[in-house]
């Protein structure tokens, strides 16, 4: 991510999630609160994990730890409203993998946040860096651009 | 709603809702957390009464609050899942309105929660109860059972 | 709880934790989302239970499914606000723990919403419900009205 | 923010907020989510403007969007936890104002995670950029690292 005034295309994502706003979303200025943006980042990367690449949140001997996140703000969100959550892989190491992630409204092309999400592996048990599995890792190939 | 024991089927609620969950509604245990089951419950009747019976969340005169709500939780309920939120309107009065709300996860016909919500219409500057107007009134009489 | 005009001093509840609300936690509306409020009550039930009666929520045998919860909401909460939440046990079966809960603003003793929590102890593995082991038990018992 | 290795102690931030953790902070792994770190910057910085500064987010011709934040997660918290927020102001514009934000868990010197935040503020009406008042401004001031 370079700059505040960056822009990106819908193309430029390459697996989806619609995610429905709720009623708490909402802050007291009547729109989404940012922390909620995060959310909708998790829950798109790690609804992929687990419906393509294999993961399994409660058995899995890996776990994803989350070491870091980013999001520019580029419009409102309201709800009720429905939202186009978009990833890409952006970097894939032996250990982590960077996301750039994106919303969108609904028949909205122009972005509404645009964010950066990095997941680094680790034994469930002892917490240290392990490799990204290799089916995981081919699932994760397949959201680079190319 | 008369016991722990209790169940309903689908066909006795009146307007549904599709909900997804977000991974930040697992708690520790790996299930949906009970707080937010009353988050579904109050995303599917402010969606309906914004969709179907003209309510203005910002602009309105009137405003919705919540006094009493009840939930019994019958099934779990996980991420990633697609829930089904069903409500009724059970009881319709001057300026009160209460609801039975149901969750079912999508393809099951078990109900995973059975709730309760009660909304009394008030001011928004002066919070104290008004007639619920003709409009609403009209869209919350459908969500009856005859 | 007997009926919706129903209230309670302080002196009914016989263990507190304080709680500052959360900017997220208001609504459009300008208070604390009513979902909200069993956050608050989620969080000293098992606040109560880690640090005093000895629940390890991470490893120990035996997990408390919440089967049913109620509030009553009595007086709007903001943010920021120090909530003072208190609990006391209503009634202590084998398996079974039945809460009541409270809420009130900091300095102000009438209360802001009253609640109810359903506790069922189940085995970790097999989710069949299991005696409340007695370390906890004599806990809960101290939480009791005489 | 400079990089993934940055570290900074407790003494390079100027203003703090107490946040206990709350049960349904944590996620399916056990720790709190990541998600909840921005709640807590987020509740941290509008307390400090609520309290210190003169914002009236009911009333205040002003309201502070946020347009970009970020988030290196160092160190994991759980619940229950209490948590120590910092900021600092990095950077004063004449209508955006940047900050260092901070989370160390009580009694200990590491910091947890290390934040970024960036409020621009509108005009409530119209939402577009209007200069910081003074009295604001001042508070802010007195957060700057000299």
């Amino acid at each position: 991510m370079s700059g505040e005034g960056e822009t990106e295309a819908r193309e430029r994502f390459r697996w989806w999630l619609e995610i429905p706003t709720r009623w708490m979303d909402n802050d007291v200025y009547g729109h989404v609160n940012n922390v909620q943006y995060y959310s909708y980042f998790d829950t798109a990367v790690n609804t992929h994990l687990i419906r393509e690449a294999g993961l399994d949140i409660h058995n899995s001997p890996i776990v994803g730890l989350v070491v870091e996140t980013r999001c520019q703000f580029k419009k409102s969100l309201v709800f009720p409203d429905r939202i186009d959550a978009g990833i890409r892989v952006e970097r894939l190491g032996r250990s982590s993998v960077t996301y750039a992630t994106a919303l969108f409204r609904e028949g909205d092309d122009e972005i509404a946040a645009l964010g950066h999400f990095v997941h680094v592996y680790v034994d469930r048990a002892t917490q240290t860096p392990v490799p990204i599995p290799e089916q995981m890792r081919a699932e994760m190939e397949k959201l680079c651009l190319v």
